[in-house]
C-alpha cells in the first residue's frame, strides 16, 4: 500500500469533513457534526489558524487525517491536543493511522511540548490498544464535561431573572 | 463575604501558581506541577497569550481563579476549555467558585462559542454536583489519554532504530 502523509490545504477540507462525519457515525453521534467545509477553511487557513491538519493520500485521494492544536496545561505549560485521528474504513489496518500518529508525535517532539493528549471512547478497544502500544496512558478517573450552546444560553437567562 | 472577580495580571501569577499547587494536591498529583510563575507570566502575558485568567479577590488577596483558552472541535468549531476553576479551601462555600464560573460562561456567551468544556475527577462529587446543577453534562464514555515527554522521546527513539 503506497500512501503519502502531507500537510492539509484548504482544498482538502471537503474530504476532511467527510472523514469527520464518518468518525462521528462510528462514535454514534452523527447529528453532532454541525461544522461546514467553509468553516473548516476559515478556521484552519484564515487569519487565525486554529488547528493544524495532516492528511494521508492514496492515489491522490484523501483517506485519512490527523487534526491537532495547542492547549495549555497549568501543570506542564504548552501541550498539544490531538482532536481527531481518522482513517476511512476501507483503508484501515495498513499502517496509515500509525503514520499519521507518528507525524503528529514528531511535530510535538520538535515543538518540545511536555505532553500530548486526546480522548478516546471507552468501548473503542482497537483505538485504546493502538494508543497504549505507542506510549499513551489512559486516565480512567477523569471525566469530560461539556456545556452546549443551549445550556450556556439557559445559564445566562437564569442569571438575568 | 465581599469579593471581586477581575482579570488576572502578571503580578497575580505567583498566587495563581499556589492555587494550581493546592488543586494538584487535592487531586493527588502534587508532583505533576512542573510549571513556574515565570512560565505562567510568559505564556499568559507575553507575545503569545496562550490562556486567559480571572481571579477572585477578598481584601486584596487572591483566593480563587479560573483559567481557560480556545480549543477547536471538529463537530462544533471554536469552543472554549476551562482548564482550572479553583477556590482556596478556606474560602469555599461562599459563592466565589460560582462567580468565577459565571464570569467564564458570560465570556463564552459573548464569544458565541458553540460549546464549553472541561474535565473533572470521577470521585470529586462536589464538583460534579456543582457542574450538573449549572448545566454541565458529564460524558461518561470518553477517556482522557496522555503521552508525557518521556513517552514522546521513547516513541521517537524507537522509530529511529
Amino acid at each position: 500500500m503506497n500512501f503519502i502523509i502531507r500537510k492539509a490545504n484548504q482544498d482538502d477540507m471537503h474530504d476532511v469533513l467527510n472523514l469527520i462525519k464518518e468518525l462521528a457515525l462510528f462514535e454514534k453521534e452523527p447529528d453532532e457534526v454541525e461544522i461546514s467545509t467553509e468553516e473548516l477553511v476559515k478556521d484552519g487557513f484564515g487569519k487565525e489558524k486554529n488547528f493544524r491538519c495532516l492528511v494521508a493520500e492514496v492515489e491522490s485521494k484523501v483517506v485519512g487525517m490527523a487534526l491537532f492544536y495547542p492547549r495549555y496545561s497549568t501543570w506542564k505549560g504548552n501541550v498539544l491536543h490531538l482532536e481527531d485521528l481518522i482513517v476511512t474504513e476501507k483503508f484501515r489496518g495498513k499502517g496509515i493511522g500509525y503514520a499519521l500518529f507518528s507525524e503528529f508525535i514528531r511535530y510535538a517532539h520538535n515543538k518540545k511540548v511536555k505532553r500530548v493528549q486526546w480522548v478516546v471512547l471507552d468501548w473503542n478497544a482497537n483505538a485504546i490498544k493502538f494508543y497504549k502500544r505507542n506510549g499513551g496512558e489512559i486516565l480512567n478517573d477523569w471525566r469530560v464535561t461539556v456545556m452546549n450552546k443551549n445550556s450556556i444560553k439557559k445559564f445566562i437567562e437564569n442569571e438575568s431573572i
